[in-house]
């Protein structure tokens, strides 16, 4: 099995990164799902926001081109012959757009942690930058590298559910259920690091990227009740928000960070004229589909009913699960992919999905249409 | 174990049922319910609304006494020495209230099903003849009756898991996803007889009941966003709507009776700062428990972790499942309860509860609100 | 729905009772049963072993006739004009036969809790005692009353999983993880009254029993390695079984009173050359059904894919759970349907399936294998 | 999070691999579970029996040294100053003893697939081979690598269920229902390559591994009966067996290849006098914890209630599920800091747990004592 894998080592990328110095979380899952596959091989870093945590780090990491910042990376790996063709940017959100610019402006492939930016400005910004420049730019809106993801995305578009009605999508956690002083808990609770959405920045945007990833949908305005229930925090721990989308469908979204008994359960479900799809999270590897008037029916990864859409993106036999790591390396996979064939001039396979600056666009709007809405006692606001 | 559950044939309740003829469905299970436990005997009957109809069901069933209208049965059962002591109403909606009076005015106790009735202004005229009678009225949401949802009501009076923020409920259906003409479908899609609400109506109010019932939160105010997705429907076939309790907690509601693969997926979910409950009622004996900080709980029913209110409900050991019949029959049990002492003269215990006619007020409002609010673009509106 | 049943209380059942007083747990169920399709009535019963207990227990059920025993029952039931026509006997195990044997010497149908006896001479000779009675011999084998149990056992007859390989069946318990001192644990830890099998009579019977229903399979021969874990108990808590159906198939059964967490966690698993079924009675509403090469399916109560074996045992819609006295009632709506016929005079039905005496006779002879096995160091042991 | 990772690039472990070509499966796995976590480097291999499909192997891996046979590559590269410190081996299961010896005699650490060898004599040799070397001898039972098989085998070495009673464990699938003619299915289902046993060496090994391991009971003796369904195949494609373990406790062990509808449905329950704990492997994250008397409990990994065995082998927060890879990978994360160790001529730390070469001797008698005893019409064999 081990389906369409290619360890071609002597094509490994040579990746820099920004952020994910010794205390940071997201910047160690970056680094493994580069690895998983055998496709990137770090070379570079400005691990932190002062150089001489960026050098322990890199120390640590047993790397030999540490640097300072960000900046001074993109000029002096620009001008290597062998410098980096990528970049992982994995800072705190207010530092995305500065940072990717950098990169950007120079061909350097930006590959983006999420929400793309903390202000709508930024981000607006940012998919000029990305736009004008010939670097291809991913944002690692991890779940959708998920294979029975892809395979839902798939059932839809070839209409087994008919067209899509009702959109439910959820994702709680109870993380914050208290007030917390921890590193992570303290620049996603803060609105100059993090933006203006809480739980919705944080969460949200990958429910809401989830939702319309899956349905292909666009969404035309939205409602939301957002709350900070832990006192003294300054942004959203729940949201509760109502959607509609282009050609009449409905959704429901709910976020939060303090849902006691929640740890990270995303969970999708659609329903259209002819059938269902439903997925969770933490039950990655089975996806439910619902034809209506008949029994339901378990698809699993890589086994019976699952088409080729999950099956590339699988590595092991049906029963063996596949998790989080692997989902968030299938967007690495994505990226090495589109930059195989950057090298060579090409498009890359139709096949070949990952999100974009655009739908990280797409989430800031969302976080800021939430923000709005509730200011606004929960009026409509349009996403356009 | 058949804990707390006294067969005392001699003392059996006579009750009359008014609706329930051949061809429907509510009052077969209402039979059953009233019999299971042999607190009642069903001796009178004004089965449908033609006289003919209502012989021929009557004699189906063995009864003696067949009246041709509910009226009729009311004025000579009240002259009976052995007249009937309770009348179970199972027509429907838009016939509640004007049966209930009858029997309430001449202090006959009625049991009647959901919604309350088809309009707010019959629910406000019922709640008045329902307290100026010394009759008792109760509303079978059947839901309250099931063992584990009492745990969860009394778990949370008990603060297990401290103030509640968050309350998701939910109740998707998938039996009008498609146009249907069959009699239960046709009177429950006519807002003649069902009620303005379609969805909302039908499965809505019992979501919004054992919500409230269970967290004894009271709803303030809400935003619905209510669909009709099947062309020609002229009720709701889908409602979302947010939720804002008194205190402070917040909710989202959605029923549906068009999401291919749900049968009766009525499920609640309340998150308060010490902890969670989650309960699902197509697993009705099982609680799940989730205190913030500790592994998730499952409680069963008349197993370890079930309380008395719980236990009082149960007839079978744990591991042997009780259902949809048992809870219905347990509202039966409470009003049987509520009889013995009213044929005493007294209060009943404390520990008996069931929905009231204030109960089903509520519900009614709650309908009116979603389509208020949907029609006015999901603004707010107040459930006074 | 409500579908197939007819509420025809003209002609109810004139039932009796043996065993069942004040303390008994099954007497209690078993009236349930009886009760909730109103095709029976409770007209008699000698209620306990001891006269003043009979007495009580049949006061407090409001019966009029009540007897010291059950053979001055048999004898003056027989000889009233409007006497018992049935008789349910579920007492502990050792009286079983003696009782029995009463009634159907008379002519009165017997209703039997299972095991069918204490003893395999016992057992033989209730076979000949109902053989030679024109009365109907019915065991409460009750889960085979369950509509999913129907349905995997009729998707077997109609080839869906072709020839059968492999049968697995367990059902663990915990309740006897210490020694008990209460009475349903006492005689049933008591060889003299249960018989020389524990878990093996208790449980391990029901296990069989189901087994060979759904596959329709014969048993040729058992392995079995018995243990008593709890000091002091007289017989088996925890038995490990080994299976060769004729045909070819093999399999496993594990019975244990002694696994801590699992309640009345019966589970059936059968594969076959096509496909696979599973069922496990504390979610008796579904039904999985695995062809092979083909996503799982989940069949639902008198839902999608669900036959017509299953759907005449139904009572209400798909999601509104049945549970355990749904389907021990199923099995006095078999037998009622067979008096029903044996009062014309007629066979029933094709469709009309119960448990038999000789059924009861291949348990009793399980449990005996099962002793004689393990006493020869699990040797293999005929089962003819 | 990503707790107690120490992503150490300067200390890569050099190693090689034996097997592991093109069109092989479980070679990939050992790749991916080596990088993973960056401990290891892979430098060297003799990836085939034949010199050009190793080339042509080597080559698409990037790899620059490729030998012909794994003799010419242990003796090469152990006179290399920078050769390999390890090396896997990962063909088919009779090539193993041979491979192992070569390197283990020259001091190069081994870690090998499992089962140990095909015959009882390789095993018992093998087993002699590591004894008399300085060198590391790892067998991948990489379910013992998933952290929540960590957790079992604390809870129950700290006593949390109390004296073991009852080993329940199975492990069926459905991959050879039919007969298969590809690679995997043609060496798996042949005695001359895979030894005598079909579905016991190939899984039911690892089921009676994870037995052992988490229990820490010791079999004593077993009783099998085996079947070849599937007609021409030399070896078991099901197999049940009764286990008995010194100390008193019992065991049933199932393993099938012939269940349609299991994937890799590897299961563990085990029964004490004090609770009991469940574990399935396609459901990795979570382990039940059952205490006698109380509700049960969801442990899950790296959350509420789970300990330092299973958070040290934890790389992301609970409710991200980790799977089979992260599992497989964390035996080489054992074997990296055995060596580690070794490098500096110290121990490892007492938690670092790894599969040894004792049992895989034991897996090997598992497999040896269900064929005897299987044709000794499942007598009783010891395991000694």
């Amino acid at each position: 099995m081990v389906s369409g894998r290619n360890e071609e080592t002597s094509e490994r990328i040579r990746l820099g990164m920004v952020g994910g110095g010794n205390d940071a979380f997201i910047g160690g899952v970056h680094r493994i799902a580069a690895r998983l596959d055998d496709k990137f091989e770090l070379v570079a870093g400005a691990l932190s926001s002062t150089p001489e945590k960026s050098r322990e780090s890199g120390k640590a990491l047993g790397l030999t081109r540490v640097y300072d910042d960000f900046k001074q990376m993109a000029m002096r790996e620009a001008r290597l012959k062998s410098g980096i063709e990528a970049v992982s940017i994995v800072t705190p959100n207010h530092v995305h757009y500065a940072a990717a610019r950098e990169f950007l402006k120079r061909g350097i492939h930006v590959i983006c942690d999420k929400p793309l930016t903390s202000t709508l400005g930024d981000a607006k910004k940012l998919v000029k930058a990305a736009e004008s420049s010939d670097a291809l730019f991913i944002l690692t809106h991890n779940y959708t590298g998920y294979p029975m993801v892809r395979q839902a995305r798939d059932m839809i578009a070839d209409g087994a559910i008919g067209k899509i009605r009702v959109v439910q999508v959820e994702y709680p956690q109870d993380w914050l259920v208290e007030h917390q002083d921890f590193k992570q808990a303290e620049w996603r609770t803060d609105p100059e690091r993090s933006g203006a959405g809480g739980s919705t920045g944080d969460i949200g945007t990958h429910a809401y990227n989830i939702a319309c990833f899956v349905t292909q949908l666009e969404a035309e305005s939205l409602a939301a009740d957002l709350q900070a229930f832990v006192p003294g925090r300054k942004v959203d721990d729940n949201a509760h928000v109502l959607l509609r989308f282009k050609g009449g469908a409905r959704g429901m979204l709910w976020s939060s960070q303090v849902a006691p008994g929640n740890e990270n359960a995303l969970r999708l479900r659609v329903y259209g004229e002819k059938g269902g799809l439903e997925w969770a999270q933490e039950d990655p590897n089975h996806l439910w589909f619902t034809p209506y008037g008949e029994p339901k029916r378990l698809i699993t990864r890589n086994g019976s009913g699952a088409g080729e859409a999950a099956n590339r993106l699988s590595r092991v036999p049906p029963g063996h699960p596949e998790g989080y790591l692997e989902g968030f390396a299938n967007i690495y996979g994505e990226a090495a992919e589109a930059i195989y064939a950057h090298r060579k001039g090409i498009k890359p396979d139709a096949s070949v999905v990952f999100p974009t600056v655009q739908d990280g666009l797409n989430g800031v709007k969302f976080v800021a249409a939430c923000v709005q809405s509730s200011a606004r006692n929960s009026a409509w606001v349009k996403l356009e």
